[in-house]
């Protein structure tokens, strides 16, 4: 399989860059091929601006969506970017590799999909009607490919606990695992986090390899997070408020999980399935310009 | 009162360009003293990296915490991080103002906390003891002085409501607004959010730019969200996970803020008085190389 490693961390000694380094080893032993888009090495752009496309729809003022979509449609997009698309339509899986610092992504890793995600290709895909608000959660372009976090954090694993001061870490992680992986189509895969960065010696790091390695193993039949797709019929439209019966009475980020002890609803599992072979027709045949 | 404007859209005309330069002449008109770091304008560097300090601690390995504590303890950063400490450290409140790229703050903001964000003036504050894990989370160097988001979406109110798909509003901004301005000591204003940026007229804007001016009158005068203290004896030590009677049962986000109707813990109270006015004095002689 092709997995794409997007990593950032400025320091190649670091923690990150010898996980990041394991993960290619290991992953290519597998007999998989892999691409690296190393931010911190590759002097990415970080900032989204005028100066993303080649020639601007408006040259009066600046609209960051539809200069993307002009841009994007044809073929109009900086190099860099239609770079990084590629890679993505290549591949199968997509490993997002970075410290935590400030509670998310560092900004270089955050500029890569506010430049690379194009409307068109990761917002903006599908139409709008009383049935479906666009192609998103749970389908778009990148359906049928998986993605997987690998974060480091200095603090402890209790302070990212359910009732940890720094907020659980898969709430903190919501906003990408949700927002920016399964709002394209990602299937997304339950986080590797590895918690008190500051205290690993060599036997502790061995264990991270290891566990770190059985995920990888594991990265094309562990199941994924299961958030609730959009236009499945969990949700109304266009309001996008979850179903009254769906986690009921219950607010926040985790009500849009499905969880495993929920009756299985045939009308929307049915929609579901639709809306997935739909999203992977589309996937492969989805030109990026 | 002194007022900094942290701002970052790439496009002046633009509904932020437009609200940010109404904030700025409202607050003037009121006689306060405005500076402005209008992000993009600045062509701020957003990636944190080894160029950051004028000398090394060590050319060996960069460690972004250890060459931080460094650069900033012996007037060593790069001069353009010595300058926003200096807004910073002027600022009486601080106003962060940016559209939701992908649910949370663009790039160029991100590093603009990364970089400015010192270790010895935003964390890495403080002793750790039985009693006190640093200075963090309702003490710290911005103790005694205020922040609110000010920020723009094109999705409606309803996707980001208590139900929506997106995730509530107070959830996505929590990493922002308890991780990034609570944690080294700010009050935190509820944020100011435009919805539904795609359909807003002369009328509407009439009326967002009234509702933002008044809350510009008030952000001297109103309440901030009430988020528990580290230090005030509602979290365990060094666990830092909440005590079990604080909003027993629940997990999440919203379990960090105290409700109007928890009964008052005159001890923990006390606690937080103690600390709050500690920090004050902290942070009445900082000094910022």
């Amino acid at each position: 399989m092709n997995v794409l490693v997007v990593y950032a961390h400025p320091e190649p000694k670091s923690l990150n860059g010898s996980l990041k380094d394991f993960t290619l080893r290991h992953l290519e032993r597998a007999g998989h091929t892999v691409q690296v888009s190393d931010l911190y090495a590759m002097n990415w752009k970080a900032s989204l601006d005028a100066n993303d496309s080649l020639e601007r729809l408006s040259s009066e003022r600046f609209y960051p969506s539809s200069e993307s979509k002009h841009a994007f449609e044809n073929g109009l997009q900086s190099e860099d970017i239609a770079r990084e698309q590629d890679k993505l339509k290549w591949a199968d899986a997509v490993i997002f590799q970075f410290p935590l610092w400030w509670f998310s992504m560092p900004a270089l890793m955050k500029g890569w999909f506010e430049r690379v995600y194009a409307y068109g290709l990761a917002y903006g895909v599908g139409e709008h009607s009383d049935a479906r608000w666009g192609e998103r959660y749970g389908e778009g372009r990148f359906a049928g490919k998986r993605a997987m976090l690998v974060v480091t954090t200095g603090g402890w694993e209790s302070h990212y606990s359910a009732r940890g001061i720094n907020g659980p870490i898969d709430d903190l992680l919501f906003p990408i695992q949700h927002g920016m992986l399964y709002y394209p189509g990602f299937d997304v895969l339950p986080p590797f986090v590895v918690y008190r960065t500051g205290r690993i010696d060599d036997a502790k790091y061995a264990e991270v390899s290891e566990a770190l390695g059985r995920r990888l193993d594991t990265l094309w039949t562990s199941a994924p997070i299961a958030f609730r797709a959009q236009n499945g019929g969990a949700y109304a439209i266009p309001a996008l408020t979850l179903r009254d019966d769906l986690a009921a009475g219950q607010v926040g980020f985790a009500a849009h999980i499905a969880r495993a002890d929920e009756g299985v609803d045939e009308a929307a599992e049915e929609a579901t399935e639709e809306v997935k072979q739909r999203a992977e027709a589309n996937s492969s045949t989805m030109s990026i310009a």
